[in-house]
């Protein structure tokens, strides 16, 4: 189907004409498509496979090494061999992944082991097909981060209990790889952030702008080290939205709801909705209550030029940056959302009442 | 555009040629198309408006008079009389109404002024091309529960201060509409939720299918007069997602985020977001946190056989039900959303600055 | 010492000689004389021992019977025999505590064993020098319940698991019984309210009094069956504190603050904090905050003339009633406290620990 | 009467004759004797009283020479002139108050007019009869500040609208202060909290201890500029309550309940509670609850070793300094509390009224 042509008939339609009911109708057609699409089962040929792990964790790299041998040697597609797969490039030089051994042992895989660096990941993401971690949620948020542009499909492993992010038991690697590989899958799009940071320069009439992430739990603006409450304008699509008057603001994605949004107070959002939290710290104004915008608004916050302090921003908890007076920054929906592989359709709800021990404390307190 | 046509082509399209980045593209062209048609203007010949308020109270009654004699004297499209207009049936016997006082003064206004009974904004909601309610948040309300089906551009002028969904002052009212009649309008196309009552019936295997309410704010299903704790099994698509053990629980959409739901603790929603809130009231586990779910979820709730006392529900404040032991209730979004008339684009975010007093107190409080 | 003598001169001593720095020492040794009575063993000549349980719970029945036979065998305080013991009278008649197979086998324990009333227990509290509870929380408070004047100390043993008030394991009951009657116990004096119904009458210039409970835990004052919120007056001292305009309020001991309060977003108070807190359940405005009150205040809390609708409330729980309008309610610190025997110093953060998990989902939450 | 006596008797009791009545009778009688204590107007005969203010705010600095001028110059105690006023040293050189002029004009004052320096609160602080100040809150915290030991009673003016610590207007002035010199007054004997920092030092056993402040509102212990979430074990009497896995924790007052504490959820806390509120900052665990203990426990806050960050405290809002690894903080009731003249008998319920827009917000809210 040409999507594009859609649109553009849809912008191009005599206003004139589209009447309420015709209006009404359309609406629920695209809410249809829309619903379509999120069942839909994705499937690519799969031929390049990258993992990330912590390269310094010798357990995980124990772990890479045998996932990767399986996958390069496991026959697919109608080959004698299975598909390449890129490891870490610090892993090269790893005594305990030992790349030669591997290689010495395989010598048919001499061509299927590659490396990736993380200028791959910015320049050449379409190189990887599908991308596994190993670890916990914190592995997931660093892979989020090597890919500041588009992101192929993400099947996380968590080694310990399952987290938020990491849905898939490593025990049963093997048997979820070949399905996945098969059959196909399906993924939840989760959106991201891009978060732009503008520098007020002397001399300069606007600001200037500055560094750019893309985060997929939050965006945090703080007082950082200063004792003086956090004054920040918000603005929503350039209205004013309110003062902030606060320890500081969370700007979260509905992947984030379950980390620190939570903390101080947000609700738990579902990954589908396009939406994003604004959660205070701590405000200084008891009606200033957590807030669920539309994706759709373009968010910025400014330092007022005479604010009695700076502010500090951290993206996913990393690259702490001072916002000085003038300065300021925009949160967007991402046009590279972050796909991660379902394991189940209700992994969500799942994840929740497992890390919040929904039905086991539920019935733990029928006492009172 | 033929959009049936186009749901029905990604339905059918092969899933094996589907890759990731085929997805990738439609889905973000799918959202482009989405946010195009919110930012449309549509337009509609209005020719039979409806008003809404309360036929007891005699100020509005008289207001309701001077708005229905100037729309219908009030030329339009290149005629010498205005619209028709539709009033409450119980306004044809008022002596402060008088009618047959407003067409002995305007014997040409005859066939213009008709009535409307609750009866026909269920079978016959296409006869009105735009309802104008005036009175306050509950008017509207109202007005929601008339139209159990599919429900005409609403127009809401409050009397007093201006509320969450009465955001025009009557004082403009001419102005307001003379440019909604002419120019059309944006609506916002507010979510219901369709609730269904589903009855354990002695001698039949399932629950029976009962009452069916549309409500624009939302459910609320509580322990009523009975001393103990509500106990009720959530599930979302047939999946369980807990039993929640509380004084209640609150289902609400975004536009009723800023009522019963912000008391209870929910975020502030704003009406684009297509989501299901769901607020425990003062639940008995500290981690049962409010959540919010997709609104293409079906959610059920269930009064478990072995529950110790019965629940009690309302629909937007009305019809209090008592739910039994084995009844349940659904939630759905409902196929006839609630269109009101949008005052400005920012209407959500002016109308909770105004209400919870936000710049004003911000500044009030830079004491300590 | 001969306290009421203290008191007396303090409140006759002369105004004028008591200066900012006398007045500082009285109060800094005022306070230093309540802390070292907290800290002071009692010990009294314990001769009857009361006990309570669920008459109705079989298992719980044969323990009562078990801990009965023991305490009136066990020779005391020089004696061939024990201490009396006091039964539930509706246990007279029940074949499995069996009491005259008890005596039979037992004739010696035929003065020993004896049975108590509910009247009893209102009009001679100081028969029983002791009172033990078998079950949960709920015993408890029905034994708070059955002294609504003087209470003695209660030992509460728990069946399952230790509950905030039960914090004595049934296992141990034979050595921590040995160690109370020989050697003496801490008591916390946990505070109750005394509530205290008015009636408007017909005809009556001023509310009748009527109904008074003794509560431990909280009195709840709700909107009951009634849609609409409710809107009571609260007094403190006879200055208007607010207006709530809410689902209702909680009026909590610091004992209570564990139960409801906690639900409706309540601090956990210790309960040797003299305080009364107030906690109201989704209140219409986000400013009305939970309060926590001096216990030396009075609180009344009137049901408005006119009123939308009536009020409904209700004692640990216990007793609905229905405010109308014009009735009111006070509360005030009881003259009865609530002794519970502690099972060590910190016994309240033991529980807390416990009951919310806090130390074991610490560790469990490091991951993000 | 000689209260240290009544002490001691109680404290050598023989404690085999305490019943469990005479426990609770002598219980009584104290709690009895303090709230006559509570209810008493103290007077002193005022001779010297001290003013603090901003000396670099020139409008207050012309009030503080109006109030001095007229503090001295109105005949008191039958004599010609009135008391001694002490005014900060640094305006001995302000020409905005022009002291050489006072003399000037108003010889008879030479000996009257006199200079505090921090150094004199610290260490004679009996010097003063009377402290007023002139400002805000923040004011009212400087002096709090400044007497580190014995605080003499404070009478707060504001100078604009009325704040939780600043309960007279100053358009009263004279009236007011010809009230509580004649008359006497009652104050509120505010706790303050004793906080003693304990450093780890390489080759001690034990950390040493370091500064010491007292304070009025609260302590609070975060992450500083650190991006890693606080760990800090918390001890009471040296019990281990939890271990706070948050961003903070603070640690107020019943008078600081208005403050910090409030926007991160805890709850308003009359200041005649003896009661130390635990407020944490966005806890990672939903468990983790404001907490308020008794006034009689010792707290102890320990930074582990291990923690992968420092903290950093600060005390009402001053000195911020950092926590290190294996540091720790205690906190006590002080006993220096901070005793504030009383406007009126229910001031804090008055200041919280108008501070929160109570009675107005509630009737604006009639809609929903």
């Amino acid at each position: 189907i040409d999507v594009e042509r859609v649109v553009d008939e849809i912008a191009h339609q005599d206003e004139m004409n589209m009447t309420h009911s015709d209006y009404l109708k359309t609406a629920t057609s695209v809410r249809e498509i829309s619903r379509q699409l999120n069942r839909r089962t994705i499937k690519s040929a799969v031929q390049n496979v990258m993992i990330v792990t912590k390269a310094r964790d010798n357990s995980l790299v124990v772990l890479t090494r045998e996932v990767a041998e399986w996958l390069m040697k496991t026959p697919r597609y109608g080959k004698k061999l299975g598909v390449n797969v890129y490891v870490d490039k610090k892993l090269s030089i790893s005594k305990r992944f030992d790349s030669e051994g591997l290689i010495r042992e395989n010598p048919e895989l001499k061509d299927k082991l590659k490396y990736w660096t993380p200028d791959m990941c910015y320049s050449q993401p379409d190189t990887f097909d599908l991308v596994l971690t190993l670890g916990g949620d914190g592995t997931v948020l660093f892979t989020s981060w090597l890919f500041q542009a588009v992101v192929p499909p993400i099947l996380s492993f968590s080694l310990g209990s399952l987290g938020f992010l990491t849905n898939f038991k490593f025990d049963d690697y093997k048997k979820r790889l070949d399905k996945v590989l098969n059959d196909g899958t399906r993924v939840s799009m989760r959106m991201r952030f891009t978060c732009t940071v503008f520098r007020a320069e002397p001399g300069e009439s606007e600001p200037i702008e500055g560094e750019r992430f893309e985060v997929l739990n939050e965006l945090v603006i703080d007082r950082g080290p200063s004792p003086y409450v956090s004054h920040m304008e918000l603005y929503g699509d350039d209205d004013h939205i309110t003062t902030v008057a606060a320890d500081g603001c969370i700007f979260s994605t509905p992947t984030g709801s379950t980390a620190y949004s939570l903390s101080a107070g947000g609700s738990l959002v579902h990954p589908d909705i396009p939406a994003i939290l604004v959660t205070p710290i701590c405000p200084h104004t008891l009606s200033f209550r957590p807030m669920i915008l539309s994706d759709s608004m373009l968010l910025r916050v400014n330092i007022p030029e005479g604010s009695r302090a700076t502010a500090w921003c951290s993206f996913d908890g990393r690259a702490r940056l001072e916002l000085r007076q003038g300065d300021y920054i925009t949160i967007a929906a991402s046009k590279y959302p972050f796909p991660t592989v379902l394991s189940q359709p209700q992994e969500w709800i799942d994840s929740i009442q497992r890390t919040l021990q929904w039905n086991k404390r539920a019935a733990a307190q029928k006492a009172f």
